[in-house]
């Protein structure tokens, strides 16, 4: 079986070892005769999967104590709205930092439930850099970024720094568990799972308890984040696969010597590419500012739309897959979460370099 | 490898073959080169995977043409809230059968949103029996009813026939694709995968075209009905893998001869429990009223606590997983979806016999 260099931007690669891991134990989960699949939630073998991904996100996270970890579903575009209506009370304005169509999105869910303001944005400069000279509204509810813009390629380097009693909240959807970040800085940190954390259908919600004392009760129930802190995310059957995945994911992390470990290895993925990009003296084009650029989604174009679309037919002949940028932004995009290996960002640079040679 | 005799109400048993096919392609789906879960959900291969289940479902149903398929996620409880959210207008009121704590649970989210009333109720009967005798109130947005209550053992067999004007909308997530139904009584019906479509993490909802015209534009996106239907299902990254493995059950209930052949099957499985219990001279005291019984969770209790605990432990010993009670109810109960093999009643049946001669 030939496995493809897999540069999807989400769902994304995972860890061979997690998939051959999976695999195994299918049909029969740690002798317990049934699948994890059939296993019931409100069981003990299901309930030490469930609580095994809380606690090996705490660890490699180092989240303090008084936050909690909760499994929800309904991916980012979910949270967009539960937000708001946790935590957008009257006569409050919730502010948005605008940092690409993700924090678009996010913005716009809240403008129905309450007053917004947005605090910062990088729309000027067409999403290439990270907004900066932040101004943030009276009565601020929450200041709510994207820490990683899929699409345009950028990715947040140093946080905001709020009064503290202004929450912070981040979509950590495309970058979590990718780098370290010092948790207790934010106030609410969510992530769809399918880039870093596992397959779609699970979403992480990292929550300081204090929050919680401010989710008013006539929303409805599944939105509130008080539901599933207080029944420690199973208030109804969670997406039990996609937490058992998850639960692999993070142990394979964990293995791989932990974020800190990781992010030195994304550092070395991500600079092989933008150097190759860098030193093509100009056949390869960075959408992003250079100080503004993601890790994880490497954006690019060539110098024409057909010579993109010749590079991309023969990318996807030698057996990479997923690098045909978001339509919005066109061009190329390679996403090189944690569980794409270096060798495949090493065999895509050596592409894009033999590539260079014949069609410079 | 054995197999245990998987009897959870839900996430419940999935059939082997299902299983055994996942296993096989859980590293190289059809030759992709990559698994299901890293597939992005906006390729072809993925897309492939996503219409086969929408029209497996269409056939299997036989759904008729101004019907939409959605997948969704947050299972029932989210759609509790979406159902008013989307048709309980302002000078409607939302009518509520109420069979069970499921029903109740829907109601409880729709009295958040607007009025209600409840149209027919059991409680009066500790729902061991279906509703009768249903009064509708004045503008009435739609009426509501769970089809098969899970706690109680007791499933509707014939549903109300209402004024065409007012929707009919059928929480069926526990009997969902267990029987022939007329999708065109329905206006919308909606089930959590769990217990006959697949594993937990996806929610599919069959809704009347028609009815989309009045899903109102304020609301949370996520949980408009409109959103999922343009974009069809694809608006965010749906849970993947779960569409997936809904794609081969759908696949293996066509093999079994489709919906009505299963049908035949599951009430061959549902007479042999309630046989046993009827036949056992009150030794096994069925929950529900005969003519509520339902055909997929078969509830009893022994004469004491004592009993009921020897009988839970000497199943477990022997290989029955599932057979507790719900905490509301107590007792046993053998959920019996359709992936249960008949040879798993058949053994239970046995036992609940051999247990009788030993304990009488």
């Amino acid at each position: 079986m030939k496995r493809v260099y897999n540069f999807n931007a989400g769902p994304a690669a995972l860890p061979k070892q997690v998939l051959q891991r999976a695999q195994e134990e299918l049909l029969d989960f740690q002798d317990a005769g049934m699948s994890v699949m059939e296993l019931s939630h409100r069981s003990k073998e299901y309930e030490k999967v469930h609580q095994k991904a809380a606690t090996l996100l705490k660890e490699l996270l180092h989240i303090p104590v008084d936050y909690d970890i909760l499994f929800m579903q309904g991916g980012a575009s979910l949270q967009f709205s539960a937000i708001p209506l946790n935590f957008l009370s009257k006569g409050k304005t919730a502010n948005y930092s605008l940092s690409g169509s993700w924090s678009e999105k996010a913005l716009k869910e809240a403008e129905k439930i309450g007053s917004t303001h947005v605090a910062s944005t990088a729309k000027n400069t067409d999403y290439t850099t990270i907004p900066s000279q932040l101004e943030l509204s009276e009565e601020a509810a929450y200041l709510h970024l994207t820490s990683n813009n899929t699409i345009f390629g950028t990715q947040w380097r140093e946080f905001p720094s709020l009064p503290s009693y202004i929450p912070l909240i981040a979509d950590m959807s495309s970058d979590i568990l990718s780098r370290a970040i010092n948790v207790k800085d934010f106030s609410l940190i969510y992530a769809g799972a399918q880039k870093n954390l596992g397959p779609s259908g699970v979403t992480v919600v990292i929550i300081k308890k204090e929050l919680l004392k401010n989710c008013p009760d006539n929303i409805p129930t599944m939105l509130n984040y008080q539901t599933h802190a207080k029944n420690k995310s199973l208030y109804n059957t969670p997406p039990t696969f996609s937490i058992y995945m998850l639960s692999l994911v993070l142990e394979w992390v964990s293995e791989q010597g932990g974020v800190e470990a990781i992010e030195k290895i994304n550092l070395e993925k991500a600079n092989l590419l933008y150097d190759t990009i860098d030193q093509s003296g100009g056949f390869y084009i960075g959408h992003a500012e250079k100080v503004a650029r993601s890790h994880m989604n490497v954006t690019f174009n060539l110098s024409s739309e057909e010579l993109t679309s010749v590079f991309l037919n023969q990318a996807k002949e030698e057996g990479f897959v997923g690098l045909a940028g978001h339509r919005m932004v066109g061009g190329c995009r390679a996403s090189i979460y944690n569980a794409v290996p270096l060798e495949s960002c090493q065999a895509l640079a050596e592409f894009m370099k033999r590539f260079q040679t014949n069609y410079r």
